[in-house]
């Protein structure tokens, strides 16, 4: 990489967004605008996929990995000639091609150790209206692959190749529950040996330990996200709305990182509805208008080239916390770098999950929320879950709750708490993690505490009616397991000294 | 409405985005944001489809119609528990119901003349993600429908009501092709009579005709959109890529207007990428760098409450047009004014295609790429699709291409040119259509033309080869046929001569 200028300091963050030269000057634009990064990235994952299927799979002999890409028609906004949005990337798919144009399909000849991708062919008519088709080679050359050929070429050249025996990728999504949505289903699939039962557990597993390209690539992508997240802090004031947030993020993130889609829905939870966990869905967009003295929760992360990023900042919008507020922020800060610190391989993720609820415990019982009671027994009261009413953290990759969470032959736990984990794997170098404590203060949700003796008893109303419909907070950073700890991939004002001294320093023009 | 300011007025406009109290004070920002606007626009058109119902139903008595509205499942990426995007609700349930939630049913009681909403009963566990379960009489007044029941309800109210007859949406998209995208489909359905024949063309013709508020909402949504236009135009320059005008643009229609969803994919194609129609899908993501000297075609509009918005302008990206430039932007000027101007109800929608045609055709043979032979020789070869390879316009309302273009009993014309419209309507008051004629320099259309004997040799090629690679422009604004001519509701810079003037007025500082 040339000799380019970081943008990746806050202290000196501009309140404008760059200007074209600018820009153009900057490490993490040409990083992610950079096509040979991700047709080595998705290569490299290729030569992997076929090493592992070479050790893991009954044979390799005439026999082919197949993936099906997302199709247009996926994306229809109902019965219109419209889409929901521009078109998106199957997932494991983007993984091993490298591609974001639909209707596709790709294999990875086994014996032979070479990819073919197959891209549609076109009809004059879509050439008015989408451009002229492009020649094969400029696939085979984009994207790294051995040869490209068209969709309606396969069966032809999986007979050309002498294949027999199909890998498809069958399976379902441990977090969603559905079952893989490409189905390969060309003409003549019904004359091929197929096996559903090897592709699926192997990719995912794949995708759970990210490559050092890969690491690289989040990291990037996580920085532009974290710039976005510093400029709507230094925008941030009463009298905007929540969804003026999410506009201030997404003209960063696509302005300064060719994002054209969230990996999730904005949550822009100011005062109250800082407690709502998904908050900023269709039926509550984002409308509230901050108020002087609210707290805010901006869940927020961009979707670069496929991989997703997932950031999480809380902080007084007119950067004065309260003491409460601060006590209340603190509390998640430190149970945020408690989990930091204990993070290794070896370690299980449950039992990181418990360290943070303790961590807030401790705080709860310092700010005198909590009483009446001994650490231990208010742990053994899933005390921390009424407070903080979601897991620690995720696997996280090209989707937001990455593949692999509970392989084969795991499951959840049962236990408040630990029993919202998306995984309860033990830690291995190359996850990528996301860790998000946080405290809440929900009305539902503590409602129900008080109503059950057990957990009634430890908590004091009169200190907590104080918090109530304040919101909360919760800190979301991006981390990768090394060999002997974590790199954390989100740099961003996280405590609330950080976030006072950004948003006081912010220029006064943009604070009037 | 308060005595707000307006900032629809582009010679003053700021080049930054407007303050929070900036904002709170337009006009246009109060009445997006009025819940009481929307609420009165849907409840007279449910009033407006019982009636309708009344007169052109078999029987009213003992009958509704029942409505299905969009689901959260069709919005999942993949098998993935993200959606592709935020959740868009389906036109015809938003036209009646103007709520933006997943997963209701609505009814309209046709013998009472009164309206149901039914949104779906939420667990315990939906309510720690998304909010606190609201109390049905919230959606009663934010909708003004007569009153709302829980979807698992449904059943019930109409056997209470003792409704035995359900008109049914069901019909096919003239323009995707596609069928209902929502089909009523509760346990209990089997139990009742069921009406496919009567409801879809009568909600389609009622969508062709625009109400008073329905055109004063799709005016003020597209004020919005034209002061992004105006954003982009301020601060365009070399160097940039083409995303960067979908991000500005983008980041003033969410931020000022509260639009999270583009009504269709940005087309920002600069140089060559004029030509293209459709450019900016995922296979052509916007990515080409403006170059000093180069021509930009920006087709971009955002949805606002459901409203689509659809427009667009082209000009020289560094404010000072060249005299070709110039001359083929004329060209396009002169044809979509010639339109306005003969707009009036009465007027076949063909006849405005081939109007345009004309002008250009005339334009054409002064630039001197079309010679040898009269313009009616030319019109009679269809020269005018070689150079405008689309339709003049398609009905505009809550899809971009709206429905109704086709009705029962009438089809496509068949010529070249003509045979692209999205509708052979006559034009009648209340109808809004877009305008937008198109003069491009496509070299597989061209290639195509220069084969065709009867085509090429009306065709300078030495004159025609100092345009090719320029791209084009095309000019798209949105209008209403009112009883003796149109609205045009889109009021922005247009000829070459008023782009120049906002480029080069762009403060020094964006301009560097």
């Amino acid at each position: 990489m040339s000799e380019a200028k970081s943008m990746n300091i806050w202290e000196s963050w501009p309140v404008e967004m760059p200007t074209a030269p600018e820009l153009r000057e900057c490490k993490e634009y040409q990083y992610l605008q950079d096509e040979g990064v991700q047709r080595e990235m998705a290569s490299e994952l290729r030569d992997i996929a076929i090493k592992t299927a070479h050790s893991k799979f009954p044979t390799a002999s005439k026999a082919a990995i197949i993936l099906k890409g997302g199709m247009e028609s996926q994306f229809s906004l109902y019965d219109s000639d419209t889409d929901h949005c521009t078109f998106r990337q199957e997932a494991f798919f983007r993984y091993l091609f490298g591609i974001n144009e639909p209707d596709c399909y790709g294999i990875l000849d086994l014996e032979r150790k070479e990819s073919v991708l197959f891209v549609p062919r076109v009809l004059d008519d879509w050439q008015r209206w989408h451009g002229a088709a492009l020649p094969l080679d400029y696939y085979t050359k984009r994207y790294g692959v051995t040869t490209t050929r068209y969709v309606d070429e396969l069966h032809t050249v999986l007979q050309e190749r002498g294949l027999e025996l199909l890998y498809v990728l069958r399976g379902v999504n441990s977090d969603s529950g559905l079952p893989t949505a490409t189905v390969v289903d060309f003409a003549e699939v019904g004359q091929y040996k197929v096996d559903e039962k090897h592709l699926h557990p192997m990719l995912c597993e794949m995708r759970v330990f990210k490559t050092k390209r890969e690491i690289e690539y989040m990291r990037v992508c996580n920085v532009v996200s974290c710039q976005a997240h510093v400029y709507v802090m230094r925008h941030i004031k009463a009298g905007m709305t929540e969804l003026q947030c999410e506009a201030l993020f997404k003209a960063w993130t696509c302005y300064f990182g060719a994002a054209r889609h969230m990996a999730y829905t904005c949550i822009c939870g100011s005062g109250p509805h800082g407690s709502i966990l998904h908050y900023g869905h269709a039926g509550r967009p984002n409308d509230r208008i901050l108020k002087d003295g609210d707290t805010i929760v901006l869940d927020m992360g961009a979707e670069f080239f496929g991989y997703s990023t997932d950031i999480t900042r809380s902080y007084a919008i007119n950067g004065k916390f309260t003491e409460d507020q601060k006590a209340v922020h603190q509390a998640v800060y430190e149970a945020q770098h408690a989990v930091f610190k204990a993070m290794k391989p070896g370690v299980s993720w449950p039992d990181m999950h418990r360290l943070a609820e303790r961590v807030l415990i401790q705080h709860l019982i310092k700010i005198g929320i909590l009483h009446n009671g001994t650490e231990e027994e208010m742990v053994a009261a899933h005390m921390g879950a009424v407070f903080q009413p979601h897991g620690l953290g995720h696997l996280l990759g090209l989707n937001v709750h990455d593949v692999g969470g509970y392989p084969e032959g795991t499951q959840r736990l049962s236990a408040p708490g630990v029993s919202y984990l998306r995984t309860s794997r033990t830690l291995q170098p190359g996850m990528v993690l996301t860790v998000e404590p946080g405290l809440y203060f929900n009305d539902p949700t503590l409602n129900k505490a008080l109503a059950n003796p057990d957990q009634a008893k430890f908590i004091n109303e009169k200190v907590l009616d104080r918090f109530r419909g304040t919101g909360g907070f919760r800190l979301e950073d991006d981390v990768v397991v090394t060999e002997d700890g974590i790199i954390n991939l989100t740099t961003l004002p996280t405590s609330w000294q950080e976030c006072e001294a950004v948003i006081q320093a912010a220029q006064p023009a943009q604070r009037k």
